[in-house]
């Protein structure tokens, strides 16, 4: 677990693009954030307080979270400085780099020197069981999608804040680096050793009150080959009681896979919702979260209307509609 | 790679069933197999020449297997003398253990000593790739299980002699420890991290002749909640040309969730086969492969039939009837 409250490091973001944890965090914890701390170069403004690192500790940050990724996702001798003046200072770091904190000799000895911590949160810390399969109390909801990296945090988030906001009880469940650092804690999915996967999301996701929801991220696709895998056992570990489906209409490949083309919001709802009720028998799918930023102004509302009236179920854009209709649907 | 041939270290297997690696590598590679060696009270016998450590190098034993799995997987006092023994004479030393071998400081520094190999096989050696789901040449076959230890190694290992045996071009693709162990070389997909799953399988079913067949060895079952995740990146990371059925009729729940009861394989076909022509929408189910051995002698050919009668494929006990039906049908 990440100490909050959070000083954003924004390094040397050659856009706003770059900064993509640190607006996460803004958007969805802004109570995390204190202030954002840019170095010379810096493209991206979150409009928050520009503060020096002693003027964050000043306003109460706990650790500084580097809020962007950087070409090759090393950590460059210009940031080493100001994440070796944190330390000194008594911030933790904490990072989702592909290159980890905790292989850089100067910042471990800083911070064993100042004893604080370095949380590389793409690396898990915790000894996952093996899945069990025991039903839990409480309610847990998942979107899957169409494809990796069509909206499935966003809409988990937006569901989540939504719940907050109508007074219910409601979790988000990081499963990926920019979620644990958006909320301080969380399983590094993509990183567990394969037979603790489903464990890991089992352990992510305990007994809670009846009346609870559960809203996991989700992570790649069932019919992206190179991650299926990691999906299916979110699947199975989260034994959700809803599935929301989620889609970018625009894509014309998987990612990452340009031979390959995207299912059809039909044949996601087939294979998914199957493949959930082996883990709940009682797994129903509610909704669809449609990313349609690639869609114009003018569009967007017809498309939606014409995914809602073909499928069924209540279809929006969370990030121009909110997620009201999607939560009205699961509750 | 582990050097062949082997001398198979039965160590005080309290039984035939403890020393199931050992009678892997007699029955699938006798060849690899030059004798084998026990320790007092051992009850496991595998019928080959008992020889020391010394004999066993003059037969040009180049490795000792640990052929047995003992009660938590720990590694003896009395087993570690002959391991120390076995390294100064030359031998490389390979486990399938869960307690590893390069975690033993004597051990360790006895092969340095005398510059020879410990294969702890539960352990991946390679950076496996992300899946990029390229078409490969050659054929793929993969089995798929009801549940998990239902005779999937069994079948491969089987199509793959029997294929051997008329003279056609086939690999047996081990994924788990013990088929590791039997053929020297593998992906032990259980260990491998959750993102580079499929990559390993694709990585070990690399491009092959146009008649060549790999017969990737199967891992839990896409109804066995707590494996299903490396189970799904068998599948989209193999991306089989045919799909064997695997089951066990007499179990009564899956392997460790004794609430949880095993499918049909009419369930498992219409789960598995669409699944599979996600990645290889040629693939098809050619053959089932049933493990009868709690079935009567007078009971097991009629269940067969009935299998077959009722799925329209293939259906034999490889282990009493050979494996040359699925071998017809898969070529």
């Amino acid at each position: 677990m990440i100490r909050t409250p959070y000083l954003l490091f924004l390094g040397d973001a050659p856009d706003m693009l770059a900064a993509k944890v640190a607006i996460g965090i803004r958007d969805w914890r802004s109570d995390h954030a204190v202030g954002q701390i840019s170095l010379p170069g810096c493209q991206a403004d979150l409009k928050l307080s520009e503060m020096t690192l002693a003027e964050g500790r000043a306003a109460g940050a706990q650790t500084l979270v580097i809020g962007v990724a950087n070409r090759g996702g090393v950590i460059g001798p210009h940031w080493k400085a100001c994440l070796l003046e944190a330390l000194a200072l008594g911030y933790d770091v904490a990072s989702g780099l592909h290159n980890l904190l905790r292989d850089d000799p100067d910042l471990v000895a800083a911070a064993r020197a100042h004893g604080r911590a370095l949380h590389d949160v793409r690396v898990p810390t915790v000894a996952y069981p093996i899945a069990n399969g025991c039903a839990r109390t409480g309610h847990r909801v998942l979107t899957v999608g169409t494809d990796c990296s069509v909206g499935k945090m966003y809409t988990a988030l937006a569901m989540d804040a939504e719940m907050q906001a109508r007074g219910l009880k409601s979790t988000f469940r990081a499963t990926g680096q920019t979620g644990i650092l958006i909320t301080g804690q969380g399983v590094p999915l993509d990183a567990v050793i394969a037979d603790f996967m489903a464990g890991a999301v089992e352990w992510l996701t305990p007994d809670a009150d009846p009346d609870h929801w559960d809203h996991i991220e989700g992570q790649g696709s069932l019919f992206h080959i190179s991650y299926s895998g990691v999906t299916l056992a979110l699947i199975h570990g989260g034994a959700p009681d809803a599935l929301i489906l989620a889609h970018e209409p625009t894509r014309t490949h998987l990612r990452g896979l340009p031979e390959r083309g995207l299912p059809t919001l039909e044949a996601l709802r087939d294979t998914a919702l199957p493949l959930a009720q082996i883990a709940n028998p009682a797994c129903r799918v509610v909704g669809v979260s449609v990313n349609t930023q690639h869609l114009a102004e003018d569009a967007f509302e017809a498309y939606l209307a014409e995914v809602e009236d073909r499928m069924g179920l209540a279809t929006v854009d969370p990030y121009r509609q909110g997620a009201g209709r999607l939560v009205d649907a699961l509750v």
